[in-house]
């Protein structure tokens, strides 16, 4: 290996490390900060983005891509070929970036978490828009210094950033007729007079049982707790902070314990990718190189809902966790049969709530956003006619009405954090999640009567040699293929909830 | 102000954000960092302690420093004086450690950290030698590079950093013969033959009681909860992570309830120091100058002692805090009374652990690890023989025995922590704390009264005016001077517990 790939992976790690820094300070600051640290949190965070980024766009990185690209022989190995592809994509769009925007961003979006949490437990939207509009300004002026895309759009240049390669074009053109057939299925679900019983959902189960029974899950389906954690947030969570520490939220409601259930077996996915990736902590390990990083969001969030539903609201899940959860949560639990539960967490009902809706409806509060942001960041859009905009969607899209704001365009952290471009990768991980899910049936043909017996060892393992061990090796596009044999089409997540609708309503 | 005297507040300030950032990852450590993070959390810390040292060391700082201390105009303000003093002082002492040394330093200790709870998990001291060579190894190069002052020994360095001023000759010159007068106590209390009722002490109270307990007792002392947290580790501390954010630790034996009750106080008492400290987070605030910072570990310690013994081991105390104690912890405190509550914290008996240790063989114990880590700094010792030491001197101060080296020279973090040159303050604390209170006593002549009416809130105000508030404008002894009249005296500590053998043994 030449010296100057080693001096490259060296320097890298340098930026890892500080990135973990700035996870480490950004986990507190939605877990255990006291509310007073709030205002000082932000200046710790934007120096570190500004360390981070000053150290990340050093011109000695640069000058070492370009030596790397240059070494034929080095770009023989496949392996390091991928990770000199990445590094110089990396570096092309952060060096693109003034480091005092970078700065000024992390300050100003710890700063507006701060602000969202306070207006979405007012339910003041109001109180929230200047510092919304300043992270939307900051935002758009990031957008501009990666540069729009030929025939693209601002967004594009965001988007780009959490899903490679992808466009918003392309994203609507899927989005479209995705919508129109879950408009659809929606429609006949309702049509059907149908109604589940769902009584069980509403069964009181103290935090504390809900707590030991998540970890009991997570235990189950083979997170390392030695090396990671489980914690209590506003908003649910998963942070890969550094290797050996993988970190997941999840809240909790004493009178809907599915909530905490499926947000910590969601947030467990995205933690079993995090800990798949070939990020060991020696020094001689990948951490730090996009060989030990995840691909797209979509891709992440493909293991966190292939976990939390493809998995998590199978029949075949229920009959392993039903004894299980009658044994920590006792007589409530007393004459549920696993039809129920199956039942039960499989209605589609139109609902407020993104991180609580079903999986028939979920992806119309994907499109709602998509399409908010991206008219916000064009500025065909005033962050001021959110609500009114928001709500007229959740009527057309999803036909109820929005009683306020706290459980409408308050209710989501991302824009707060800066995260805009990042709402489509929900829907893409739906799609991708579906589409493996098919692959998996043919290459373990007796998945289901595993996870009823509660082996999800085998599955973890398909998981992680066929995804997680590949880092960034291959981009989103490609690895489905791969995997597939198909390019990505929303074919398999409509068949998947066509035969679900069936099951539950006989549609 | 001159232009240059802001600059440099700013710069110092940059400082006290990495610091702020370190201090943090050390706290995450302690508390909720997954076992599997210990080994990259040696490579955070590191690179955290590079940064800042680098960062603090900037010729630019040094410059700026020059040219303040050369504006008379500038320096007619006596805040402002005080200030610039400082800021040379500490800006001398860190050029003189070359940046690797320091990262090393971090890493390693961070290491040791870990090294050292397997190893008194296990009373396996031999596994902890290597670690701790290297610990003391390191310590010794530190001092070297600050440099022997004239007439003083290496130990000196090292003490300077937590104690500006003292000398190991001093600290000796008070120990040996307060450990003579400290012998006779303990010998006059065992020859009384007096056994007070200490059956309380064993009653079982839940941790969850513990835990809700101290935290009425943190509001009643006006510790701000909405301003720092209370959490749990092997080893209580507090640390001043961040202005609006200090953070208190302790940990729960159900079968010895005021363990914790004192751990708290005694956190606590730092706690409200660091509160108390002129740190606002605002850019235009203190923070980051050494102004904002304590001025010792001495006088630290002075205030942790003052809430945990001379507030919390008051029979004016157990007067308010009784009524309390029996709502939150019930029947096992059904037939206590003050009075019985009084003596039993009150005991003078010989023991293994030195957090735990009683007032009056408390200091025996600071003594034992003073003579220890100056010869082990002179070289005169060699780290394999510290159990021998240890227990030979357990044996002729306390004339016990140490069963094993959990209970042994294993219990304290610090050496481990590199903080070798540290345990002394600990007795400086106490003589503070009882010559400031002989002062309390009569600047605020019904203070005892007012304990026992749960009326905190005057100690605490006269400590913030009279100490907290001026951070490091004056140094330990010139502060003492001031508020007391005289110099630093063990007189008072020896009047103090005198005074209580009296009223617990009649000697």
């Amino acid at each position: 290996m030449s010296t100057q790939y080693q001096q490259l992976c060296s320097l890298v790690r340098r930026s890892g490390v500080l990135g973990s820094i700035g996870a480490l300070v950004s986990w507190d600051q939605e877990t255990y900060m006291p509310p007073a640290g709030a205002a000082f949190r932000a200046e710790q965070l934007g120096l570190i983005a500004e360390l981070h980024h000053k150290h990340a766009t050093d011109p000695k990185i640069g000058d070492l891509i370009a030596a790397c690209e240059a070494d034929k022989a080095l770009l023989a190995n496949e392996t390091i070929a991928a990770n000199i592809r990445e590094l110089r994509r990396d570096y092309d769009r952060m060096t693109k970036l003034p480091t005092s925007l970078v700065s000024e961003l992390a300050t100003t979006t710890s700063q507006a978490q701060e602000a969202w949490k306070h207006a979405r437990q007012n339910s003041d939207f109001a109180a929230f828009v200047p510092k919304l509009e300043r992270v939307f300004e900051l935002t758009r002026q990031k957008a501009d210094c990666y540069g729009i895309p030929a025939g693209g759009e601002r967004y594009d240049a965001l988007l780009d950033e959490y899903e490679p390669g992808a466009s918003a074009k392309e994203i609507e053109a899927t989005f479209t007729p995705l919508r129109a057939k879950l408009a659809a299925l929606i429609h006949s679900v309702a049509a059907s007079g149908k109604k589940p019983d769902t009584s069980i959902l509403s069964a009181q189960i103290p935090a504390d049982k809900q707590h030991a029974f998540g970890q009991m899950i997570l235990k189950a389906i083979t997170f390392d707790l030695e090396a990671g954690r489980l914690d209590v947030t506003t908003h649910p969570f998963c942070s890969g902070v550094a290797p050996g520490d993988t970190r997941l939220t999840t809240r909790y409601r004493d009178e809907k314990f599915t909530d905490a259930l499926y947000g910590t077996l969601h947030e467990a996915g995205h933690g079993l990718y995090e800990q798949g990736l070939p990020k060991a902590g020696s020094p001689e390990g990948l951490f730090g190189q996009p060989l030990s990083e995840a691909i797209s969001l979509g891709i992440h969030e493909s293991q966190s809902r292939m976990w939390e539903n493809l998995v998590g609201r199978s029949r075949e899940f229920w009959v392993w966790a039903l004894p299980h959860a009658k044994q920590y949560f006792g007589a409530a639990m007393a004459n549920v049969t696993p039809d129920t539960m199956f039942a039960a967490v499989n209605t589609t009902t139109p609902s407020l709530i993104r991180v609580e809706a079903d999986e028939g409806t979920y992806n119309m509060h994907v499109m709602v956003r998509f399409e908010l942001e991206r008219a916000l960041l064009s500025g065909a859009m005033k962050v001021k006619d959110v609500p009114g905009e928001w709500n007229r969607r959740y009527k057309d899209y999803l036909g109820i009405d929005v009683p306020d704001d706290r459980r409408g365009c308050l209710q989501d952290v991302h824009w707060s954090a800066g995260l805009i471009g990042y709402f489509p990768t929900y829907t893409l991980g739906n799609l991708y999640a579906a589409q493996f899910w098919e692959t998996i049936e043919q290459e373990i043909p007796d998945v289901k009567a595993k996870i009823s017996r509660g082996e999800f060892a085998p599955l973890r393992e398909w998981l992680r040699t066929k995804i997680h061990a590949h880092g960034k090796r291959y981009r989103a596009a490609d690895l489905c293929k791969r995997i597939t044999g198909k390019p990505l089409s929303a074919d398999p997540l409509l068949r998947y909830l066509g035969t679900k609708a069936k099951a539950v309503y006989g549609v």
